[in-house]
C-alpha cells in the first residue's frame, strides 16, 4: 500500500512515496515549464514512475494526493482561487488527467492543510486540535478541530488567517482589504514597507537587492536602526496574528512553520511567552511548537489524505 | 418530553419550557439577590415549577439546560471564566444542585452558543455552518462548523471573537490585550471612547447620562458631529470583525444579534454588502441574516442542548 504525495510549489515540485504514513522515497524537480501546470504534469508522472521503480517496482500505487497553495474544494477536487504561478491550474481537470495513468483515488488539497496533516504525524498523532501557521512569502494557515480538518461551507475555513485584518486603521493590503496580517508582516510586503520609510536610504537593507525576511532579521541583529524597528513591528504583527488564531480555534498545538521559522527556537519561545500572557489564555494550555518537517510535511500529508480517501471508498 | 431552558443574565433570568424544539411556556424574573447566583437558584426552581404547572403539571421534565455569559466547559458542566455579576457562580456545582430536584440530564453552556442553537431552529435547521455574533454591551460569538459546535481543546473555540485584535497599534483593551474588537466598538467601551475625545463637551452625548450605543446611533442620525464620527468608526470596526470571523470559519449564515441589531435591517444590509465586497469572498456565498429570536434563542437553545444530552445518555 504505497501512496504518492505531490507538493506543487511555484519553482519546485516535490514528490514522495508514502507507506504507513512514512515517506520511503522522495524527489524534487525544478519547474522547467514556468507558468503552465499542464506542461509540468508529464514530468510529474515520470517522477512518480522513477520513485516507484527506485523503491519497489512491484508495489502498486493505491492513491495520489496533490497539494497546492490555493483555496481548494477538497470534495470536488477543484481549485477555487487563482494560482499566480500557474494561471492554467484552475481549468485543468486534474483528477481525470491522473486517472489516465493511475486508476486510484486522487485528491487535491490546500498546501497548508496537507502540511498540517503531515506535521501532526511527527508531533502528536493523538491530537484533535491543532493550528498550523507558516510564515514566509505569505502567511498560510490550516486548522484541525475536533479531529477533522476545518473546511466550512465554501471550503475556505481556516485557510485565510494571513488575511485577517489586524490593523483596521491601516493601509490597503494587495488583496484589497485593509490591514491584513500579511500586508503588515510577510515576505511579499517587505520591499514596499521598506520603501515607504524615510530612513530607507540610510539602512544597510537599501543595498540588498530584493530583500527577504532573512535579510531583515540579519540587519536587525547587526544593529541596523530601520531593520530593528521593522523587525519589532513584524514580531508584534505575528504575535497578535497568532493570538487571534488561538482565540478563534483554541488548538492544543500551535505549529509554526514556513521559511521564517527555520532554526526558529528563539521565535517559538517568544511566541509561547506571548501566548501564555494573553489575557484569556492564562488558565489554559496552548503548546507552541516548531514544525518538525517543514520541507516534506506537505508531501506526506497529501499522501495521507489520499490514503484516507482510499479507505473511505 | 419537555425540556427546561434557563438564560442567566446579570439583571434578568429567563426560563422556558421547550417541547419538540419549540417553546410552549416562558417566564422572566428580575434578579432580586444581586451578586449571588446561589441565592437566585431557589427562585429558578420555583419558576420551573410554576412553568411546568401552567403548561401541564403531568408532563415530566426530561432535561435542564442553563446558558450563562461565561467560558464554559460543556462536557464537565464547569464555568471556566469569572462572571462579574455573580462572583460565586464559578464555585457552585450546578449539576449537583439541580439534581436534588430533578434527576435528569443537566447542561450548562455559553449563552452565545445556546443562542446559536436556538437561532438555527428559526433560520435553517439544515445548515451545518453558521456563526452568531451579538453586538451589545460586549461582542459575543459562537460557531457551528460541519454540524457541530466548535469547542476546541480548552472549550473556548469560537467564543472569543469580540477579543480578536483588529487594531494592533491601538490602545489596551480592558482585558489586557491590545486593540480588541470590543475595546473599539461596544457598549462597555463607549463612555471611555467619548471621554477621550476633545470635542466631547460640545457633543449632545455629553448631556446623556451613561450613554448607550442606541444613544450614539440616535445622536449620529440627528447630525451630532462627534457621534457621526464615532458611529462610523464603530461600523468600520464591526465590519472588519465580521470579515475576520467569516475568513476564519467560512459559515453559510452569519447571524447578527444583540441589542444593537434590534430593527437592524439597515445594518444587516450594510454588512452584507461589505462582506460581499471582501476580496476573497467575491466568488462565495455568505448569507448575512438578522437573529430571528434574540430574546428567547438562548433559552430554546439551552433546552435543545439538554435534549441532545438526554438522547446521548
Amino acid at each position: 500500500m504505497a501512496f504518492v504525495g505531490i507538493d506543487v510549489g511555484g519553482t519546485r515540485i516535490k514528490l514522495g512515496l508514502v507507506k504507513q504514513k512514512k515517506m520511503v522515497s522522495s524527489s524534487v524537480f525544478e519547474v522547467k515549464n514556468n507558468h503552465s501546470l499542464e506542461a509540468n504534469l508529464p514530468l510529474i508522472i515520470e517522477e512518480i514512475k522513477a520513485l516507484s521503480f527506485a523503491f519497489d517496482a512491484s508495489e502498486p500505487i493505491e492513491g495520489i494526493g496533490m497539494a497546492l497553495p490555493c483555496l481548494i474544494d477538497h470534495k470536488k477536487n477543484k481549485i477555487l482561487s487563482d494560482y499566480v504561478k500557474y494561471p492554467d491550474a484552475k481549468n485543468i481537470d486534474l483528477e481525470a488527467w491522473f486517472y489516465q495513468f493511475y486508476k486510484v483515488p486522487f485528491i487535491i488539497e490546500n498546501d497548508a492543510r496537507a502540511a498540517l496533516v503531515g506535521e501532526i504525524e511527527g508531533i502528536d498523532q493523538g491530537t484533535k486540535d491543532a493550528v498550523l501557521v507558516t510564515f514566509g512569502t505569505g502567511i498560510g494557515t490550516a486548522v484541525l478541530s475536533n479531529g477533522t480538518m476545518l473546511r466550512g461551507f465554501n471550503q475556505f475555513a481556516g485557510n485565510l488567517g494571513g488575511h485577517q485584518t489586524i490593523d483596521v486603521f491601516g493601509d490597503k493590503c494587495n488583496c484589497g482589504d485593509i490591514g491584513c496580517a500579511e500586508s503588515l508582516a510577510s515576505g511579499w510586503a517587505l520591499h514596499s514597507i521598506l520603501e515607504s520609510e524615510k530612513s530607507y536610504e540610510m539602512s544597510s537593507l537599501s543595498k540588498v537587492k530584493n530583500p527577504q525576511i532573512q535579510d531583515l532579521f540579519k540587519a536587525a541583529a547587526e544593529g541596523d536602526t530601520l531593520a530593528k524597528s521593522i523587525y519589532n513591528r513584524y514580531l508584534k504583527a505575528w504575535s497578535y496574528t497568532l493570538k487571534n488564531l488561538v482565540y478563534a480555534y483554541d488548538p492544543e498545538y500551535l505549529i509554526l512553520g514556513g521559511g521564517v521559522m527555520t532554526d526558529g527556537e528563539n521565535l517559538r519561545e517568544y511566541f509561547q511567552t506571548f501566548i501564555d500572557k494573553a489575557n484569556w489564555l492564562s488558565h489554559f494550555t496552548v503548546k507552541v511548537v516548531l514544525a518538525q518537517n517543514p520541507d516534506w510535511a506537505g508531501v506526506i500529508g497529501a499522501a495521507i489524505l489520499a490514503q484516507e480517501k482510499e479507505i473511505a471508498h
